[in-house]
């Protein structure tokens, strides 16, 4: 037996994204009984919201919505939400988990990894000369240690994928994973000197973190210190992380040699800023990965189901943790 | 009860490579009681040749030797043997299948379908510009149809990455696989009439596909006509299984939107060949993946120790099939 899912009004609260222009549209497809809303129209009957879509929300973006059942993330990090000075205490704040969004991510991690291995920006500058010359003689990927800081829902495909592409392949979490999600040839590494016992034999390191309190800034001289002279980073995970000078200084120095950043401390990257011109550093418009409109509609309905059958929410997200 | 190998002799036979000087360092490690001599060394005592390493023979490379007991390729490919002239009738030509290998060649295939599907130039050239464009709402991988050409050593491997990473894959040998080597998600197709049905829905076409006398001209503009109009055609195979002419008049017509080039009718690609300034077309030199050097000489080194056991030398290639 099927039940009609009841009518449900979503409010959408961004400072950045007209949400409701992204999304409506899956939301009507996908889930015709939830209407999506903008804030100045909630704000009208504001005891008609049932919960809230947001992504970076204006500081008191929620006090006109004091009564919400959950807010979700548009996507997997939930830091910009918890950030927000109006998130009600207790809220429960949601993020979404869709597979095909952390496959995505290990596809484009795999892509700079190869780009750095094989170096395959020298191909597309012979093409540009015309000039065929080989590299007889290449490193095997089993050589290339990766370590995947972050084991969570993308770290974890990453690092499958990875491994089935060769790589010597570790990772780091803040707790240890339960041993069925590891995938075969993988280590996984926990606890407060994990990083210190893990960075000296990184030789690229894929950051793939939710920003907290405890990441942010992390991605500094001393971190870059640890790695072998000549590493690589790939930053996929929040500009916040990075501190961006230390990551310059250590490219000069030779202790790193190249990075792929997808994620800044200031989102566009500024048109000055020197990271554009820098040959060293492979720039993406934050584009690693996003969860499928379709699925995020399914989620927001799949959370709203609960309600009607009057269950509590369901949330992976820890507002301690951070993440 | 271990015993001592015994000394053996091996030939190089190449008319375009030094395979002494490219490979002897590693047999000397991984295989020493392998002398690795040139023909010319070799044909002053040729009854002390036990068998033979070739890449591109000479016409006349076998005629000094006719009692060996085998001659391996370097690599995966066969062709270059198979059709040498003086190449004794009924001699067991084996090939080299290295797992690491597999996974070279998977992970650049997944470069390239990366490459096409997220259009990572245009990032490359944004970055240039200095600007900064996201593309919301990219095309989920689930809906690019891969069509891999061939489920030998290498396809099954790509077949397992790319479908991991949540493509849509498909992929065609000449007889139906052992099920329990079809990775999950993948179908695999054979017989005459599979590429008609299969290649309607191909949005990206991997080959890798052994060079024989059914595969030489296959990727022609009647294959190209059958793909969907802008597919795009990913060349991992031999130079000789692509028409050049017809793959550039299918771009032009549209049909074809991009091609991943790694192999050519004449290597290196003549420096007057259109396809050097070709702006959808991209060129590697030949170097998609090769065997680990220290894995070739293992190779030979246990086809050897069959030889000192009195045992046949195993091979793969069927020289009726051509690969
Ligand atoms: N660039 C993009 O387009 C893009 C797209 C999506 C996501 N992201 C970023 O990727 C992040 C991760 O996403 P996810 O879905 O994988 O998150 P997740 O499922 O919450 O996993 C987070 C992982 O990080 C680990 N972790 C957290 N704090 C740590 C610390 N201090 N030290 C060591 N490990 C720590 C967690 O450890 P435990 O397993 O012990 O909890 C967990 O393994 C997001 O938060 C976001 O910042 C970026
Ligand atoms: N660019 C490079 O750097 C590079 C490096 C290595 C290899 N290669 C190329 O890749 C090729 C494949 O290597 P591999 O190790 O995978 O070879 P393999 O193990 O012999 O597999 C060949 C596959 O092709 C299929 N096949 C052969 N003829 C066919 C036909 N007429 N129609 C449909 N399917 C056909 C075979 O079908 P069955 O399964 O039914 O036998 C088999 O699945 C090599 O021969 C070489 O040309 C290129």
């Amino acid at each position: 037996m099927t039940t009609m899912p009841r009518a449900r009004r979503c409010v959408w609260l961004s400072a950045t994204l007209d949400l409701g222009a992204i999304f409506g549209a899956d939301f009507r497809a996908h889930a015709p009984h939830i209407e999506l809303v903008d804030a100045v129209t909630a704000a009208e009957d504001p005891a008609s919201v049932d919960f809230a879509l947001a992504w970076k929300p204006a500081a008191d973006a929620f006090i006109p919505f004091p009564r919400l059942a959950f807010v979700s993330s548009i996507a997997a990090g939930v830091d910009n939400i918890l950030a927000c000075p109006s998130l009600p205490q207790g809220l429960p704040v949601l993020r979404v988990r869709d597979d095909d969004q952390a496959r995505m991510m290990a596809g484009f991690a795999a892509w700079h990894v190869l780009w750095h291995h094989r170096s395959m920006g020298d191909y597309l500058a012979q093409q540009r000369e015309g000039v065929w010359r080989r590299k007889l003689r290449k490193q095997p990927a089993r050589e290339v240690r990766i370590l995947i800081l972050g084991f969570g829902h993308m770290g974890r495909v990453a690092a499958g994928v990875l491994s089935g592409l060769g790589y010597d392949v570790r990772a780091v979490a803040r707790r240890a994973p339960d041993p069925a999600l590891v995938p075969h040839g993988v280590t996984v590494e926990a606890g407060p000197d994990a990083l210190d016992r893990l960075l000296p034999a990184a030789d690229m390191v894929i950051n793939l973190l939710p920003l907290t309190e405890d990441t942010r800034s992390l991605l500094a001289a001393d971190f870059f210190a640890k790695l072998p002279a000549g590493a690589v980073l790939i930053q996929l995970g929040r500009g916040e992380q990075l501190i961006e000078a230390d990551l310059l200084a250590a490219l000069d120095a030779g202790q790193l040699s190249a990075a792929s950043l997808d994620v800044f401390q200031v989102e566009p990257l500024p048109a000055d800023h020197p990271f554009w011109r820098d040959p060293r550093i492979l720039i993406t418009p934050h584009e690693a990965s996003e969860p499928d409109a379709g699925a995020l509609a399914r989620h927001i309905a799949a959370a709203a189901e609960r309600l009607d059958r009057g269950l509590p929410v369901e949330t992976s997200v820890d507002r301690g943790a951070g993440y």
